[in-house]
């Protein structure tokens, strides 16, 4: 699997790494993948949830769901993008964006293998709430078998990332433009309990940092 | 290119919105979206910004990237998800994310004219950044030369969003397992000027608010 031509980089090489600690890094991090895959000689892009266990993605949908389907069917690319900084140069054409992102070429297989498949269940609800899978009511028999759970191998990922300054064109220094980041970022607000929720049932510790 | 099938929505379609309004105001609010090409039946799904101008998205990159050529010999789907929440089910099953998304497809069209061109791009800058548009150097000729600039029509796009409050099963409410939301933003921060900037250039006005 491991096709050094898919993940040749292009634009910016020096921008790239192969190195699987920063690849890891990235994913654990984001709360969100773009998984694109043809259908019918169409490409569907759709946001989902994941997770990472040592070398594997998983992710996971409704067995009736036709995009798990399709996603077992041919090959796929899972991509994963954090917004760092917005970039302002002196230059409209040096304007950029300061990001870290991964993208991970493969061919999703289904999970069947029970263990594996409530592992990786787990990894997600921990990817999003570390602290949550096990204060919360684990999946039945029945929702199992409502759930197909795929893997993904990391062999063919890459990363790459932009940080720092504008860099400018030396004849635009010295215009009075004024020049910067914006730094982004996400953030989780404060937790809003269920209206629902009874009495006594306070804010477990895992959302209290 | 209104081809109803490609939008039809699949899981959950009381999800689904295909008023363009909801899909226009998605699509201004995110910062980045993600568009999937297939390339020698390899699905590729990059990063970019963009920028929406009436009925039209606008991309850009560079006349010798792999990928502008890509994108102009094939179907594409462009996708933008604004993730709102994280929502905590009593049942890891009912586990879900609150979203805002939406789906585009269609083919890109390389900009040709000198108006159109010039107008997305400033329309990209403003996009990420209102106001600056009108202070940075604009593109000088040969800036222009080495950029691509394609547009994609909005007639086939759909917005799916989930909002609210986790939803269990009856039988899930009651056992003392906390649920509720956690709000999830992308916020920017204090610019930070570049050391390369000269003494007096003081924050425009555009980023002080």
């Amino acid at each position: 699997m491991a096709d050094r031509d898919l993940v040749r980089l292009g634009r910016f090489p020096e921008r790239g790494s192969h190195e699987f600690a920063a690849i890891a890094a990235i994913l654990d991090e984001a709360l969100v993948c773009h998984v694109g895959v043809s259908v019918r000689g169409q490409p569907v892009v759709l946001p989902t949830t994941f997770a990472r266990r040592d070398r594997h993605l998983y992710i996971h949908g409704s067995t009736v769901a036709r995009w798990m389907g399709a996603l077992t069917s041919a090959p796929l690319c899972l991509t994963v993008s954090i917004l760092d900084a917005i970039v302002l140069a002196r230059s409209a054409y040096n304007h950029t964006l300061n990001y870290r992102s991964v993208v991970v070429f493969g061919q999703a297989e289904r999970v069947t293998d029970a263990q594996e498949r409530r592992r990786a269940l787990e990894a997600i609800v921990e990817h999003v709430c570390p602290g949550r899978s096990s204060d919360t009511r684990p999946p039945s028999a029945k929702e199992l078998k409502a759930t197909s759970v795929l893997r993904i191998d990391l062999a063919t990922a890459s990363a790459k990332t932009r940080e720092g300054p504008p860099v400018d064109f030396d004849e635009d220094y010295g215009k009075g433009i004024w020049a910067g980041v914006i730094p982004v970022r996400t953030v989780r607000g404060t937790p809003i309990p269920d209206a629902r929720l009874e009495a006594g049932v306070g804010l477990p510790y895992y959302l209290g940092r």
